[in-house]
């Protein structure tokens, strides 16, 4: 077995405890965690520690912190080159300390914490700086994932972005949507099946394929009377740029 | 049996015609439609009419053309005091022709054709002018859907809003998302399961329950970063305007 250290109590660290419980390849040996409390469920009181002097070895170090945690939790780790990965989307290799092998390790999903998720179905990118690091890593990732990529730092930061676009703006335009309808007492359920459906279909179709809709069409007298039913100027704001948008498909005008 | 007569081949008849041949309340006796080659596989041939004088009489006749057509069909229809609805989310119920007893039937979903939908999922809006016509469009529809609501035009309106807001727009930024991971050669494969559970999300907890992110935690640091990424002004407008509406929490500054 694949000896991995845990350092951290977060979502994305309970969500890999659980991953690794079942893996045939990695073992979670110890973990690092400032507050015990919130592990005990997961695992072993005795695996947990609060000390990093008590750290122990391992072949793989998973720091999953905080972005702005990552710099200072790696340079206190009391040990030198050893392999030292961080699970972030947005912070580069070099946000590692140089005295352990740097790699990252970072599953592109949305955790929420007591909500269950099928680990195997996770897209997690890889990084390292040698190849011998690169296939410990992919050994550990196949382990818990069907879904594993080498992503370079560059194409990271590319995805971290794309991902703020599907995933934290399309959520913000759910709550729109959400608070349209409370205005207006009608309930948000009707709208459910509908975002689960436009999710559905970029599965198979590209997005531009299913495109639909009244800017699509320039059906502008559609838009003009969605527009005079919302209440709020930053609601209309963004209703005609997203519009514009659609109507230019995307490019600058 | 309730007597149904469909009038139209697109995306919402051809589900409606799939539907209704599961109900057993109602049937679909005969079918109004330009082009009869796309109907013919889903039902008889002799049921397919392209002549409005042809029309049969039947308990409820469903409109379901494109909303520039609705009022011109509704008025060739020869005949008078029969129940006519549409299934337009935009049209109101005067969009009818006042000859007929009127009503709604709006299915609110994104059809796409040859993609099969559990219609039991799909929620159906209706209205109507009186309450029987109300009680005989209820029993149509719960035949088909385990979802059926009373919503005037008014709710239906803010709904369709809405649904811009939730599938149009949510659309539009997986292909805003779709072409940043195209430019820099990124799989947006990656993503999709992403998309998925940020659908799902929702299910469950509200929207601003859900809501991640840096433009979420105020991390300008990040915020920065990504406008960089950005080759194009209409990605880094959409960007800079969907955070600033998540830093106000969707309200006006």
């Amino acid at each position: 077995m694949i000896k991995v250290v845990l350092i951290g109590s977060g979502n994305v660290a309970h969500h890999l405890i659980k991953a690794f419980a079942k893996s045939a390849t990695a073992e979670v040996i110890q973990v690092f965690a400032r507050q015990k409390e919130s592990l005990i469920p997961l695992l072993d009181a005795l695996k947990i520690t609060d000390n990093f002097h008590d750290l122990i070895e391992a072949d793989l170090y998973i720091i999953s912190v905080s972005d702005d945690a990552i710099a200072n939790v790696s340079s206190q780790l009391p040990f030198e080159n050893r392999l030292v990965v961080h699970t972030s989307g947005s912070v580069s290799l070099d946000g590692l300390d140089k005295k352990n092998k740097k790699g990252i390790f970072y599953p592109l999903q949305t955790f929420t914490k007591n909500k269950t998720v099928d680990f195997s179905q996770i897209p997690i990118c890889l990084e390292s700086e040698n190849e011998t690091d690169f296939e410990l890593l992919k050994n550990v990732a196949d382990s818990i994932s069907n879904a594993v990529f080498k992503i370079n730092s560059q194409q990271r930061k590319v995805l971290h972005v794309s991902a703020v676009f599907v995933n934290n703006f399309v959520n913000h335009l759910y709550q729109m949507g959400n608070e349209i309808c409370i205005e207006n007492n009608v309930p948000f359920e009707i709208l459910k099946p509908l975002i689960l459906e436009t999710a559905n279909k970029v599965m198979t179709l590209s997005p531009k394929e299913a495109q639909t809709g009244p800017a699509k069409r320039n059906d502008t007298k559609t838009i003009e009377a969605h527009l005079k039913l919302l209440s709020n100027e930053n609601q209309a704001t963004i209703y005609k740029i997203l519009t514009q948008s659609i109507q230019n498909n995307g490019k600058e005008l």
